[in-house]
């Protein structure tokens, strides 16, 4: 069953975590996994999401300094078109899995369909006995599509069935106070603007309150004969009502369209009209599972992982390979939320995550969305340029720390703004983008930009101390240590910023003259600016020491006391909420991966030595309290050859929301851990590396396995990569010959033909 | 005319600065400068204020970190009393300066005497001619009582005179957006509980919404002979009103007094109803300001500062010393606020300026408040003691940098709770306390509790690092550098406060062992662990660095650029208010004395090479841009022997608040800057310091003045200081027999004998 994902409890705390797991998405709409007729009154957190359409709220503050910013993004919960409630028999009860008798009850997420299930036999109190099928799917084809069917068995009912299906205008925000990882304010975002029928199709329009976005739900229906039915309006709700004979099945689908001003205009009501009543008179749900069977059978084909002999990881694997799809923005507002689309924690902003966790991802399996993820921040870089200037900078671009439409929604400035390296990772994306693509074209309209002007932020807020160039004040991706001077992982990312951008604009120069002098102008760029970048590149200062041979995580961080773990009981965990930010920074402990990470991004810096060395004293002092660190710590220990150790820590992530790790799953999936899923594979065990002229591989086997496969897009080339306990296999299934480096040896892949060892 | 602060301003940006100039108080109850009938609709901060009483409101997060403070208490503005309308004439036209004509306007403040005064000779538009005199007293005598005295003359007044005197119970606090020094928020934070007339007594009670702390404002009335007369209850409002025959002059005397419940409890409206009663019928206001004169010489005797040939200087230091008697508390529930009770800048908070920049002109002029000012910290001592715990310390006590009832009140920990400093600010405050009073019961009752407990925190947040004794991120004075290692300020006062913590114990095991014995069980304090202080100070970890021959402000500060002074516009000075806190943690700036400061509180710790070079160095890159620093620099200056320097710093805080030079005296005198001044003349030119075993002096002349003279009180003495060109004269008025140091020579004291030299 390693393409399902089933379950069957129906107990109140599972549930909420199975709404994000099986929630349904195709990176522009996402519907949480909760059933149409509720829980009979159990806590839920309902939710449905446009990718980036959100309002803007009022950040307040005890003490506002200067820079705090007064507002931010809120991805809105919108419409609410799940609701279809079924009453049963003559005293029309109420279907729902908390009364009566659920005689059997199966969910099923289908991986390789594109679609959920549920299967229920059940009994009413009162003795009426159905079976019922409910599918629900969000089109991969259509992206304004969320479809419901159910399908309905009377086994022995006596009176009519009547479905009430609804479209729900009054919806709020989920809000959560003490737990900073989830909003505390502001649950109204929206007011109905218009509602009604029209034609038979529902359809309500919200507006938000303050960035005046507007989202249309439309709904239509087709059905089996009816004994009767009618459209009632109640408040900001229209039902659609419809009586059925219980003689016998009987079949009921739901098309709801959401479109919204962002993406469709002024006239974006009248389409999610045309398009609902369009599918729902012209289409099937059958035709839509197989437009759905369609795009995945072509996705899975790039981009499965197939593992022998573990049923569990080939699952988590799986799961986490297709909610990543699921969550993908595809235009240039959108790009992928800590949460994907699945829930609110983060509440809908787009952080590094993309880059450094997911972005890979794409770029080696779909790299037409790893290119959108791409475009997405060039459409955003006028707001990094002007958060730049607000942060004291004469010039350049500081991507905001956390955003949806482009400029800092973080308030706590420590762990949020002062995380510069945000910069350079997006930075990075397009440098390893350009290294696997060879798209001059896309470094001309995009990437030199972007590359340009995060290069320009480093001159700005770093500084010449004897002979060497030194950034201070910056917070790295370990939270636990905030506002210091030379942070190693930002250091060596901007080093490769800086290098980069020099270098691309030489790439630019000799292969189109005209748009590099196009640039140069645009940019008021010199030849010596270009030179500054290149100087501070080789003169950056990369903290190391002697005695321990590692590189430390900023200048003052080894000389800090270890933290105590030892009297640390286990529910201090996660410290950040157990300890004040300024107990835990006085403190050698780390949240997550940081030189480690800067070690597994630019491996060429350090000696192999000094990574393994740094990986054994970083292993010690960190907690994981981010679900962005046992992956990277997986991958290092591949490379460094501690191969128990990196199938333990690719075990602690393949499964982290399936299995609940974090205690978190209700507030939504954790998609940066899902794209380090994949990198725990193909970066941590087969060893990938996008390398400036090459891809090398050094694939192991880990012990448990016979054998994992998986396939790579890598300069318009598709390779699958096979590794058994019989041997390495390279195949180069499309595209023209090509050399890669397998255990640093050049390997020439022939067109269609395998290459073992 | 240096006994008085005079102003004929009608201009509406000086009304509102004035409003805190001629403020007037007595410790326990503030009452800003208004107008009695107002500026007819112009801007006002109208308010009165009982020290310590506040209310508690939520601090707003976007990110809420764990020990984040959820609440913090505000200063309340209590019921308005000041409010008197005077309508003249057939017309009842109402009196106000902005209005008809002012043929003359004068408004004084009279230091020597203790009240203000307003003499008005004002035409109606209608031609109605009158002169009118307020005066206004808050008695030192009776801490309730507000006293309002109006004579009216009527030169030509065609009809009655009505004056219409009000209790207003409808008050809100004064909010301004982003200036982090004011509030935001929260306005309205009284409700009425009671309201009315009894026996011409008119009362109001307000209670606060959340800390429940009632407060009643009662006024009686006495004056001439009324044609009629009534109260009237509108609203919140109680009005008595009177009509006069304008044949001739006539008085009117309104009695407010004040009461609370937390210093008068639960009949607290009925005692307030009462004094006022008694007060109407059996005092009068000549005879109140006769109780305010006996009340200053006693005062001016013991706290005068004459400075020859400058009034402006003179006018100015007798200024600062009358706001430091009307600001301090004067019960274990009050101590001084950053704006005294003159504004609700700060909110009302206490901070560290009072033990280092207030207490010391009390301890040597009146000590008796030096001791008041003590005991109100060994009061919130249970609630520091519960903020070392929420910071992850097992033992000690943490004292909140900002607070008015006990609990941390600062919502931006950086340049918040990060300011451990504070600890050891209020510990050298009970030594210097020590020092100059040998009061070893007040160290057995306060003293050593607190040493202890400040000294234990020491221990919780240093550490041990190759020899030497650590203290990791916390924030010294300076906020313009926050959460730093090894702050040079902070760690010299940690190493004076475990010193002394360890000294402090012996001193009271030496004078009774019985009470060392009961201290020692209550604290659970072992020999072992007072042994532990004495090492850690021993081995504190002092930055000092060899090149420049000076402290550096902390491990890294020396390593950062230097702040482009140069090219930083005149108008975006204070830096905080132009700049976010990250771009100027990311220099060598200074809001204000840091290194200095350590320097003049502990300048044993260092050679004064050191101490010069430091000057030096940090004097270039300090902005001042807080009022706590010019003061220290004009002390430092001195002693190192830049006199001219001296004077220049001294004469930019002698203003401060008469010339508004902030630009923010509207809302609150800057309180610590006027104990800067005295602090300037005494510790400055004077160059007095308190050591542990005699008082010293090395007085100096500044070039412009003929000569300077003022008294201190030292063990039971009273020293007269005459600094003439002639010579330095010493005269002990009262007391025994003492030995001080003079330019580090003994000189003995016979009492009533001067020593001149």
């Amino acid at each position: 069953m390693t393409w399902s994902i089933i379950n069957q409890s129906l107990e109140e705390a599972d549930l909420l975590n199975q709404e994000s797991i099986y929630a349904l998405g195709n990176g522009y709409l996402g519907v949480r996994g909760n059933f149409e007729e509720g829980y009979a009154g159990r806590k839920s957190i309902r939710g449905t999401y446009l990718n980036a359409f959100h309002d803007v709220i009022n950040i307040p503050y005890g003490e506002k300094l200067y820079g705090f910013p007064s507002t931010q993004q809120k991805l809105v919960n919108v419409i609410d078109a799940q609701g279809i409630d079924i009453y049963v028999g003559a005293a029309q009860e109420h279907f729902n899995l908390f009364s009566g008798e659920v005689v059997s009850y199966t969910r099923e997420m289908k991986l390789n369909d594109g679609y959920t299930e549920r299967v229920i036999h059940w009994k009413s109190p009162s003795g009426q006995e159905l079976k019922l099928r409910f599918r629900r799917l969000v089109s991969f084809k259509t992206r304004e599509l969320f479809a419901i069917d159910i399908a309905i068995e009377p086994i022995s009912v006596n009176g009519e069935i009547t479905i009430v299906s609804t479209v729900q205008g009054d919806v709020e925000n989920y809000t959560a106070v003490n737990d900073p990882r989830v909003a505390s304010g502001h649950a109204k975002l929206l007011t109905t603007q218009a509602q009604g029928s029209e034609n038979g199709v529902d359809y309500v329009q919200n507006e938000t309150l303050t960035s005046k976005l507007s989202v249309s739900c439309a709904a239509a229906y087709s059905h089996s004969g009816a004994a009767s039915s009618e459209h009632v309006t109640e408040g900001n709700k229209i039902n659609y009502k419809a009586s059925f004979s219980s003689n016998s099945p009987l079949s009921f689908t739901k098309w709801n369209v959401y479109t919204d001003t962002l993406r469709h205009g002024e006239q974006s009501l009248q389409q999610a009209i045309h398009i609902a009543a369009d599918l729902a008179s012209s289409s099937s749900f059958e035709a839509q599972l197989k437009e759905q069977k369609q795009y995945l059978d072509d996705f899975w084909y790039r981009s499965d992982i197939v593992i022998s002999n573990d049923e569990a990881l080939q699952e988590g694997i799986r799961f986490n390979i297709y909610q990543l799809l699921q969550s993908a923005g595809r235009d240039e507002y959108s790009n992928i939320a800590a949460k994907g689309l699945s829930g609110e924690g983060y509440e809908g902003h787009y952080f590094w995550d993309t880059e450094i966790y997911m972005a890979p991802v794409f770029l080696l399996t779909q790299p037409d969305i790893a290119k959108q993820l791409l475009i997405y921040r060039h459409h955003i870089l006028p707001f990094a340029r002007q958060r730049a200037k607000e942060m004291g900078h004469a010039k350049g671009a500081l991507y905001p720390w956390r955003t949806i439409s482009g400029t800092e929604c973080s308030s706590f400035f420590p762990s949020g703004t002062a995380q510069y390296h945000i910069s350079a990772d997006i930075a990075y994306s397009y440098i390893q983008y350009f290294m696997a693509t060879e798209d001059v074209d896309f470094l001309a309209d995009y990437g030199c930009e972007v590359l340009a002007e995060t290069a320009r932020l480093w001159i700005e807020v770093g500084h010449e101390h004897e002979g060497s160039f030194y950034i201070d004040e910056v917070t790295g991706p370990d939270e636990y240590t905030c506002c210091v001077n030379n942070n190693y992982y930002t250091n060596a990312m901007a080093k490769h910023n800086l290098a980069w951008a020099a270098k691309a604009m030489q790439l630019l120069q000799q292969a189109s003259p005209e748009r590099y002098a196009a640039l140069i102008q645009q940019l008021e760029l010199t030849a010596d600016e270009i030179t500054v970048w290149a100087n501070a590149a080789e003169r950056m200062y990369l903290p190391y020491d002697e005695a321990l041979g590692i590189n430390p995580q900023d200048d003052s961080f080894l000389r800090k006391k270890v933290w105590d773990f030892e009297n640390t009981p286990e529910e201090n965990y996660p410290l950040l909420l157990h300890y004040h930010p300024l107990t835990i920074y006085r403190y050698q402990v780390c949240k997550q991966a940081d030189t480690v990470l800067a070690h597994f991004l630019l491996e060429d810096q350090q000696s192999l030595e000094t990574i393994k060395q740094s990986f054994d004293y970083y292993e010690k002092i960190t907690t994981h309290d981010s679900s962005l660190s046992t992956c990277i710590f997986s991958i290092m220990a591949s490379k460094i050859g501690y191969d128990e150790k990196a199938y333990h820590y690719f075990q602690e992530t393949a499964r982290l929301d399936l299995d609940n790790t974090h205690g978190n799953t209700k507030d939504g999936l954790h998609l940066a851990n899902m794209g380090g899923t994949w990198m725990a594979i193909v970066f941590g065990f087969a060893g990938v590396r996008i390398k400036p002229d090459t891809l090398s591989l050094a694939p192991k086997l880990p012990s448990d396995w016979d054998h994992y496969q998986f396939k790579l897009q890598y300069k318009q080339r598709t390779i699958e990569v096979t590794v058994a306990a019989s041997g390495i296999t390279l195949t180069l299934l499309a595209g023209e010959a090509l050399t890669v480096e397998l255990f640093n040896q050049p390997v020439v892949l022939q067109p269609n033909q395998s290459f073992s060892s």
